[in-house]
């Protein structure tokens, strides 16, 4: 164990820390004195449908985990309950106790899959926010400024832009603080965005005189599969973490080299010393650069599916992908009329002889467009092909006649 | 019944209506249906020593219980559970229950001199603003924008000052507000000052679909017996309501003829045509002010006391008064040096002789500065002093020497 290795994983990927110095001690305490540490997130309890982008935070947290923390499952249950008295709005999801239960069983199929779940304090705001009151939220409300919640950077811009912010927006930021007054956390975890909201927790915890002021852990937002959004099910750009391990494992081979480095420090369990090597040996050309990326993605889709299905994808995806693959400078014929099968073969470099082809045929290694042929006597007219024998040989055929 | 001269009593003194034909509507219904209505007031829970100020509203809301009111005399009890999180505003009064059930007494006892007690209703606004709870709060807010919020006046001022407002102060007009959404009330009575609380609750009415549309009677504050500030403890400018029947007729009889006129639209039961009576009367001599003076302060401490008391305090009232009465235009004299009371009598033509004098002394009707005498050997000097012979004769005497 050394403590400076850790601080050094403790670092990779995250965005902004506020007080890293009593976040390394709480790490550091864990290991002088065997005291564990409270770590929170926060989870909207309307959608339990997890893709990797979600998990770069629980993998921070069972990186935690490791070291020190109960980590505090925080489903947002309360919000889940607030309706609309205008009866306007139908924007608004409101849940029954029953459905934010069931959600919250799909929350821990999914997470348990990343965090400890001998490490793991399922929780709901809605336990202490409702026993807040009316008069408790009325007191919550007392400590905050409307200037200094003004302050937040979209309400700043809605209203300048003089674009209607409700009452109830300013109150969020509020119910999310005190979510960490009432669970005396050492530490929130979220997104960038979320500077704000992460910020109030700790001025609350003070104002609250809870003898706690957590420290906050800042994570980017995990970029898609395109490179360029970050990922969102919406935009299709995704990896779920329920997706099966084919699609999973093929989806992150598709992935760009330059997307693989993110990944890596983002979605890897291995060492930051570990990753720098992979990408040392990468430059100096001792690594191919897909072998790396297929590490990755037996490590993600293990982690989700187990060694035995990830190796599994793994193969499947090679056998699949050697098949198919058409190499790009695959030579390429024009025609002017319709052609049979063995003449072409033989005036494109496929086979040496009309016999060679024949026999090729025969054998069952001809393909056309991905289609196995068996007919001697094929003729093909009007179009484009790709004419494959064996695994190796190719050639594109334009036909326009 | 003459439906146009309630109406008329109705506006008299109201600073200003919100739909005043609803109103007038509601009473005419009364008449004619025999449909009674509801009048909503509310009264600070930690302030139950009311003064002639606060009755202006009270009297208003008497003059509707004569015309189909059911008056719901609301304790704003909700507030005063309202803690401080942060334990460093000392100013925050937090009461219990008891206590604002102790004080709800004392406001009865005061209240139900002016009010019909079989027309009134007494409410705690605890009752549903602790029943909408956590969620019903932020629900609450979410009907309402922080841009509009920002449109009451004092708030636009201290925001642009940048003096800090707490978001709770956004939450008091909306649950001043709500309160009329769960009392369905049909008229909303408060001084002017509260114009933008009031139409709150006719914005939630409609908001919440409660088929309800709140009519308001705003009504100016009182003047003090100074004439220029508004009548307040703190001010000493104010007779308060269960101030005893002495002290409460001779403030009454102090205020100016300009204020009269104002106390009696706003403090008498008179109706408006008696009230223009009384003034064209005094305007065509045929009655003195001070009558109408004596007639008002009679009408208000019987109000509170009963006829007999009223009258003892007037009677008692007149006693000191005409004794202690001074003329403004008494006769001045100037001496330098020492005085004897006998000569001094005949030299200010209090008497006509000295044996006059003696008698006068004798028969105990001689006064110094408000002091019987009854030496005749006194001598007086250096200052300035009234003497008094009898009820009616004066003199002002500077002596200096």
């Amino acid at each position: 164990m050394n403590l400076n290795e850790i601080y050094n994983d403790l670092e990779r990927g995250v965005s902004e820390f506020i007080d890293l110095e009593k976040i390394k001690n709480l790490i550091k305490n864990y290991y002088e004195k065997g005291e564990v540490f409270y770590v929170k997130a926060g989870f909207d309890p309307t959608a339990p449908d997890l893709h990797l982008g979600h998990s770069v935070i629980l993998n921070k947290m069972r990186f935690l985990q490791n070291h020190g923390a109960i980590v505090q499952f925080l489903i947002g249950d309360f919000t889940a309950q607030i309706g609309d008295p205008t009866g306007k709005s139908a924007t608004r999801k409101q849940l029954s106790k029953e459905e934010v239960l069931k959600n919250a069983k799909t929350y821990e199929e999914q997470v348990f899959k990343i965090l400890d779940k001998e490490k793991t304090e399922l929780k709901f705001n809605s336990t202490w926010l409702n026993a807040l009151g009316a008069v408790g939220i009325v007191e919550l409300t007392s400590t905050f400024s409307v200037a200094r919640m003004l302050e937040r950077d979209d309400f700043t811009k809605r209203f300048k832009e003089q674009s209607p912010i409700s009452i109830s927006e300013f109150l969020y930021p509020l119910l999310q603080g005190y979510d960490s007054v009432a669970l005396k956390c050492d530490i929130e975890m979220g997104g960038t965005d979320q500077k704000f909201n992460l910020l109030m927790g700790r001025t609350l915890q003070r104002t609250y005189n809870t003898g706690k002021e957590q420290g906050i852990i800042m994570l980017p937002l995990l970029v898609g599969l395109d490179g360029v959004n970050k990922m969102s099910k919406s935009l299709g750009n995704y990896i779920g973490v329920s997706e099966e391990p084919n699609s999973m494992y093929a989806k992150l081979l598709s992935i760009s080299d330059e997307l693989m480095k993110e990944y890596y420090n983002l979605l890897s369990f291995k060492t930051t010393k570990e990753i720098n090597d992979i990408f040392d040996n990468i430059k100096n050309n001792t690594l191919h650069p897909k072998v790396a990326k297929e590490n990755l993605a037996l490590e993600i889709v293990e982690r989700f599916w187990g060694k035995d299905l990830a190796i599994n994808a793994k193969n499947e995806f090679d056998n699949i992908h050697s098949k198919n693959e058409i190499p790009s400078d695959i030579a390429e014929f024009n025609f002017d009329e319709e052609q049979w099968i063995v003449k072409l073969m033989q005036d494109t470099n496929l086979a040496s002889s009309g016999s060679e082809a024949r026999r090729a045929i025969k054998a069952n290694s001809v393909s056309v467009n991905g289609e196995k042929i068996s007919d001697e006597q094929l003729k093909i007219s009007n179009g484009e092909f790709i004419i494959q024998v064996g695994k190796r040989k190719f050639a594109k055929v334009i036909i326009k006649g």
